[in-house]
């Protein structure tokens, strides 16, 4: 039997989600509550991985057993014995077609930052400061840039096995949450590694004047990491929604 | 020479902003900071103290001392050694006159909330879950009960000396930041001892139903404290700004 898990975790102490020897990740945090809850070894296949560093408000899993579940009870006992940054958001039992990963049709991700001469402690936990002297309606133009099915290999860490690097990105937009407070909320159907935190990066250097946006387009034809703006910080990066 | 002093800082980990005898507080911490870098005692006076736990997007203090300074290096100085979870925001040199507390005219703060069945770690940083089954639309409306000049008894911890308990509303609004997550503004020209914990708790009351909007100005005219909401969490409360 297959079952769905929805998740909520602040990932700020973690080493991101997937498993690695002799580090704190989620997966094996959850893995092992929940082989406990459940009373054999179970896997947990994710929507993705998130890196180090990087939150979600709805993370999508799967995982299979032989046994049949009380999806609430699961739920409850698991959140007993998880850490309080990890929660269940729910159990759901779903048909073995289902695919956390492959059948992921559109997934959202938020990135928060706010643009302050100083550093707000109480913006530190969640968001990252781009600096003061950013031009806002300009990163907001330059977003349209990015919409449309591309070839995001310059929006890719070269450290990545991937081939196939064309996404398509539906929405892309910045909200002002506050005063100085944004979010960059984007839409597509996958994200390669550090694509996100790229585009942001690229998003403040034109915001910086050091991109200008008629450049996103070559920059984007090119396929050349190095022509993109710099990987901006995990912190401020949430997975919000994975869409199937 | 008066300085005035804005700072920002993440109040979780402190017991408040008021000096207390061996505890961790906002103005201990300042002040030992500020004495070192200033070359003599000084005595921190703010807008206003904030409790245990409450955070300051903007707080105003002022301090007095006997030395011309250069206020960018006192800035710099200090914010090299204090906690990376207080900062100083800016320094200046200001008349005799001016008063942190005497002189603001108006004050807002910040409650962030969140409305979920499940705790959503990320938010949990700053915000508080005021659970699922809140009726926003209420909330929203009950809001404009609290405008204008009243006596805000009801609303005032009785842990407090404070008599005249006249205060005037000048803005209240609940701002809606993302698909759950939601900020009450609140702008006064002062607020009693956890008044705006009391209002929020009274208004999550009115969302669950448990008060009614038509009530609220008899809670307010009662001046009773037993007749008003609970004294919601202090988590998720923001000095936000202080107008002078």
């Amino acid at each position: 039997m297959r079952y769905l898990i929805k998740i909520s975790y602040d990932g700020s102490k973690y080493c991101g989600f997937q498993i690695q020897n002799n580090k704190e990740t989620i997966q094996e945090c959850l893995e092992s509550v929940l082989s406990k809850v459940v009373g054999e070894r179970v896997s947990i296949v994710a929507s993705g991985r998130t890196d180090a560093g990087v939150s979600a408000i709805e993370q999508v899993c799967h995982f299979d057993t032989q046994k049949e579940l009380v999806e609430d009870r699961v739920k409850g006992y698991a959140n007993s014995q998880l850490p309080s940054d990890i929660r269940i958001i729910s159990v759901e039992r779903v048909d073995e077609n289902f695919h956390a990963r492959y059948s992921a049709k559109r997934k959202t991700y938020n990135y928060c930052f706010y643009i302050s001469e100083s550093t707000i402690p109480v913006y530190e936990k969640f968001a990252t400061n781009i600096g003061y002297n950013v031009n806002i309606q300009a990163m907001r133009d330059a977003c349209k840039e990015f919409l449309g099915e591309k070839d995001f290999s310059a929006f890719c860490s070269s450290n990545t096995e991937v081939k196939n690097k064309v996404r398509t990105i539906y929405e892309i937009g910045i909200t002002k949450l506050d005063d100085c407070l944004y979010v960059l909320s984007i839409t597509g159907n996958g994200f390669l590694y550090n694509m996100v935190r790229i585009i942001m990066g690229t998003l403040v250097e034109v915001g910086l004047g050091k991109i200008d946006i008629c450049q996103i387009k070559d920059i984007i034809h090119s396929c050349d990491r190095t022509k993109a703006g710099k990987t901006i910080s995990a912190k401020g990066l949430f997975l919000k929604k994975v869409i199937y």
